[in-house]
Parts: structure tokens; sequence; C-alpha cells
């Protein structure tokens, strides 16, 4: 039961952010990275619930896995203390989660597939709870190594990418959506990765290219309104980035700054991915325009000068912006590639 | 002689980067802005190339005008040391502050000047040079205005506008060039002013907002990457920036970030100005490809983490990008505005 399900055995896939480890969760904390390397225990549903609100954890298919196990820690705990009363007193700890971050869809995603085990689970429902746990976190990881294979075939050819945030082992169970498909196109003979630096959070230049060069893969960090330059120097063939939320139509929720890229590289001839695992895909949101954008606060932007009272400086902060399916030329997932989605639909990745 | 050249008088212009004071020019420290408020003595024309290479004075028109005071400090000193030999010793003085930003036509423009008045000087060539670095500065101030009611002009009806990096009264001899118009426009009924925060070095986060706020015109602070969705949502009309060198075809080079917003401005419907001085236009240079671009340090990006050896990871660290002509609606000069200047070219403002 304490066997990594997810485990980091090759040259280009050495980290993990959320490591299971006997009897509780094992997070690292991607607020301190790259200066200091620590992880966090956490030992009940509660605290997965924080690391998820402060940010310790982040990326959409990473803030899924969390709060499985957070579950699996929630049903120990209340079944202990009432055998007979768990499931309704475990109702409170699955609110508690599920109000960590709102726009990650892969969060309810994973918390359904929990709640559906809950109702089903006989006993103890720990191991049955851990093993489903287990198996989210090990689905994650092959999703992103099948999307990695998937992405770095249309990459063929490619000298040069463009990434965007962090969507690596950083954001996910192990080696990453977006930046899965880089690691294996870099196995593949990709020459040049770029990561946009991802203000206000840093993401880009604290995480990814950490995350990078951990796996001995070299990059070179932009400012992110350098994009624009960048791809009219020819240097990079494709953009590729995760998502938080795909609405049916292809429409793509993901870190501000994303839709400017897609703008950009339509103009410039440079093609424009986006992978992500079908858990992503919110099936009962028609389009980008009914998606809730998150805004945080106007102080990860501004200068503590302005933080007082009695300003008249402001910020605007939205984490997310929606890139129309029509400025994405493929969507990758682990059950395959749709190319020019605003023509095609994802109807053949599934659905309901 | 000491009277001030370019009053602050009214009460939506109020800052003043550069005053000359008795016999030394006083430079607002910009690097230590909006925390530190405070004003550097240059008592010679090394002191004032220092502050210029070293971005306590920065802006093109604004290093223009810091350099002709510094050739009038250059003057006074060599002069006494040898009122022979002047002419030959200050030309070591004129290669210091020439070499002191590589970009800023105005630089070269302001040094030609002073360079045809020390040819013509006799006897003690003080109290001439500095009558007309005087002359540069106000100039320059009655430019900026000029371009406000210009601008402002265009604007007429507009409620929101979008800037990028810092061109106000830091940026030039005072009022600004953008941000002049943004001045006159804000007095004339514009609503909302939203500024980008330019990285690396975050002049409008720092430098931007703070001038405003000085002046009681309220702004709102975004993510350069969040420009593309601001657009989107209606909320401005105008995208409008100055100038670090106009070529002879209109192509505008500016701090890097501008390109990327003129093709997010042209896909949004978005209209784009540049408003810069004449002085900006580089008639030698016929196109934006022959423009040299500065790059800077990779420090300035890179989490300190990766500043040690034996690292995979660099950045690539442009100031400045080109926007093409064809992007641009208007570029407006104190000598009038040219609309649509890759149709009709800039030939109406003069030339050589």
């Amino acid at each position: 039961m304490t066997a990594d399900p997810a485990p980091a055995p090759h040259h280009h896939d050495t980290v993990r952010a959320l490591q299971w480890q006997e009897d509780r969760l094992r997070v690292l904390d991607q607020r301190r990275l790259p200066a200091v390397f620590a992880y966090d225990d956490c030992a009940d549903s509660s605290s997965v619930a924080r690391a998820i609100a402060t940010m310790r954890v982040r990326g959409a298919p990473a803030i899924g896995i969390a709060a499985a196990y957070g579950v699996v820690l929630a049903a120990r705990a209340r079944y202990r203390q009432d055998p007979g009363g768990w499931r309704q007193a475990i109702e409170e700890d699955l609110r508690e989660l599920a109000a960590s971050r709102p726009t990650a869809v892969n969060l309810f995603w994973a918390l359904d597939r929990m709640k559906a085990a809950i109702a089903t689970a006989e006993g103890d429902p720990y191991p049955g709870l851990l093993a489903l746990a287990h198996a989210i976190h090990r689905d994650d990881v092959e999703a992103n190594r099948r999307m990695g294979s998937l992405g770095a075939e249309l990459l063929r050819g490619s000298r040069g990418v463009l990434t965007h945030c962090n969507t690596g082992s950083l954001a996910t169970g192990g080696y990453g959506t977006a930046l899965g498909v880089i690691r294996t196109a870099w196995t593949q003979g990709l020459e040049r990765v770029y990561a946009g630096e991802t203000r206000p959070w840093l993401q880009g230049s604290r995480l990814t290219v950490w995350e990078l060069e951990q796996d001995g893969i070299p990059a070179t960090l932009i400012a992110d309104s350098a994009a624009a330059w960048l791809m009219r120097s020819g240097q990079v063939q494709w953009v590729i980035v995760g998502a938080d939320r795909i609405a049916a139509n292809g429409d793509t929720a993901n870190k501000i700054g994303t839709y400017s890229l897609a703008v950009n590289a339509r103009q410039h001839g440079v093609r424009f991915m986006v992978a992500a695992p079908t858990s992503t895909i919110d099936w009962n949101t028609a389009k980008g325009a009914d998606i809730e954008i998150e805004e945080r606060a106007a102080a990860e932007l501004l200068n503590d000068y302005f933080l007082g009272d009695g300003h008249l400086i402001g910020a605007w902060n939205p984490v997310f912006d929606v890139t129309p399916a029509e400025l994405i030329d493929a969507i990758v997932t682990e059950r395959g590639v749709v190319l020019n989605p605003a023509v095609t639909g994802l109807a053949a990745l599934g659905g309901h």
C-alpha cells in the first residue's frame, strides 16, 4: 500500500511533487522553489486543502490528485471517529477540498470519483480509497506519457518550442502535460525550449526551468511580453500549453497570457497545441464564455508602495484567460489528438 | 540662468525627473521609485553618463536632455582646465556620453546639437551651451504638450486606454509623450487608464502608476500578458506607447512587449498610437529591420538560483522590439499627426 504509484524512472523524468508515504501525503512546497526544495507532510484532509489553497500544490491535474489523497485522509479520520456515521461526517471535508481552488475542473472530477467510491465502500474505507487515489495518480502519469508521445509526433521536424506557466511533473502526478510533450520531443531531437516567466506568480521562471534543469533539458527564459518578438525571429514552430478547463467546444481556459500567445502564434504562422488529460474537459460547459475566471489579489501585481489606504492605483489580476478553439491547432489528450478543434469538435474524445 | 526651463505648473503635471539647479543637474533616481523619492546631484559629465548607463535616467527624450546638460558640465570643466584646448579635450566626454545607451536616438540628436554649438562657441562656452540645453529641455516639454493635444483629439469618445513602459514626465523633460496624451485626454473625459507592468524592469508598476498617482489620475495595473484579455473585454479603445527610435518608414522600436500589444490591438479592433517627438525619427534608418536591438543581461530575468556556474538555464532579454508601421494607426509628433503611416509615410513630418 505504500509502494510508489507513480515512479520517476527516466533520466528526463526525475521530479515528483506529490508522494504518498506510509500514511500521509508529502507535498513539495512550490512557493519556495527554486531556492528551497522541501516537502511538507499533510496528515489530514484540512492540511491538503490548505496546501491547494495556498498554492503549495498547483496545476490542475496535481490539484485533483492531491484532493483524492485528501479524501483518503478524511475517510480514515472520520471512520476512526465514527465507523457508523463517517459518510455523513466526511461531507464537511469534501466541501472544504472542493472550495480550495474554483477553476480547476480536475479537482471536481477527482472528488466525484472518490465520492462514488465512498458511496459503495463497505467496512473500513481506507484501503479501497487509497487504492483509488493511487490509481488516479498512476493513471495521470500514464496519460501524460501517452500525451507526450502523441504530442511529440506533431512536433517532428520542429526545432524550437515555447511554453507558458508550469505544466510539468510539478503540476501533475508526474511527467507533465505540455511539458511532458516537450520531455518526449527532447529525446527525439527537439533543439530549443523557451519558457515564458509567467507573471505574476512566475511559474515559468521559478518552476518550469527548474524542473527542466533537474531533467537535463536546457531552456531559455523570456519575459512574457517578448513572446511575439521571439515568434517573429523564427526560433519557435510551436507554442505548447496545458489547460485548466476545456469547454465542450474546445475553448480553453489556461494561465493568463495563453490567449495572447495564441493570437500571436496565429499571426506568425506558429502552431498552437493544448496538451491536457480528458479529465480537463468540462462537457457541461458549452463554450469558453461560460467559464468563470478566477481573479486574484491586486497585491500580487502592485508594488508594496501602493498597498496602503488612500491610493489611486489598483490592479486587474485575472489568473486565467480563454483561448477560443479557432486559435488552437491541436488538442492532445491521452485518448488521442484533435486537430483543428473548432472544425472537428471534441466528440472523438468521448464525452459524458 | 538658474530659472527652471521646464516648470510643472498644472495639477496633472507635477513631476520633473531632471532639474538644473545653480551649477549642476539633479537627477531623480528612478531605480528607487516608488519606495524612495530621491534626487542625485550630477556635478560633472561622467556622473551624467553614469546616471544614464545605470538607468537612474531612462526614457529616450530624458536621456537626450540629460546628455545635453552633461555636455554643459563637460564644457565648463574643460574650459576651466584649458581655455585654448577645451574643444579637443571635450571629445572624450562626448564619447562617454554617446556610449551610455546604444538605442536611444534622441541621445545622438541632442549630442549633435550640442556639438554644433561647441563648434561655433566663442570665449567661455558655458553660458551659451547652458542656454541651449535649457532650450532643448523646454522645447521637449512644449513638444509633449503639443502631442498631448493632438493625441487627445484622436481619443475623443474613447473610454479606456492601455499604455506600456513609462513615457511620462519621468521619461522626458516633463509631461511625457504617450503619458502626455493620456494626461491631456484625462482632463477631457478619458475614464480608464491601464498600465502594463513592463517586465523585466517594471517601469509600468514602479514608475507609470506612481507618476499618474502624483498627478491625481487613477490607474489600473495589469500583467503584460493580460493585455490581450483586457482588449477582448472591450475596456480599452486605444493602446498608446512612446518610441525609442522610429525608422523612416514608420517602423517603431520601443520597449519589449510593444509589438505584442500592436498585434493584439489589430486582432481586437483596438487602435494603436505611437506618441514621440520628431527627434525620435531616425531618417537615416530606412526600416525597422535595420535597427539594432539592445539586449540586456539574463540576470534581469533569471531567478538568483540560476545565476551561478553550471546551470542549463539561460534567458533571452531583448529590451526593445520593432512594431511594423502596418500595425500603427497613428504616429503623433509635435509637428503633427500621421495616420496610417504605412500608407502615407512620414514625409509630412519633415525629414533631414
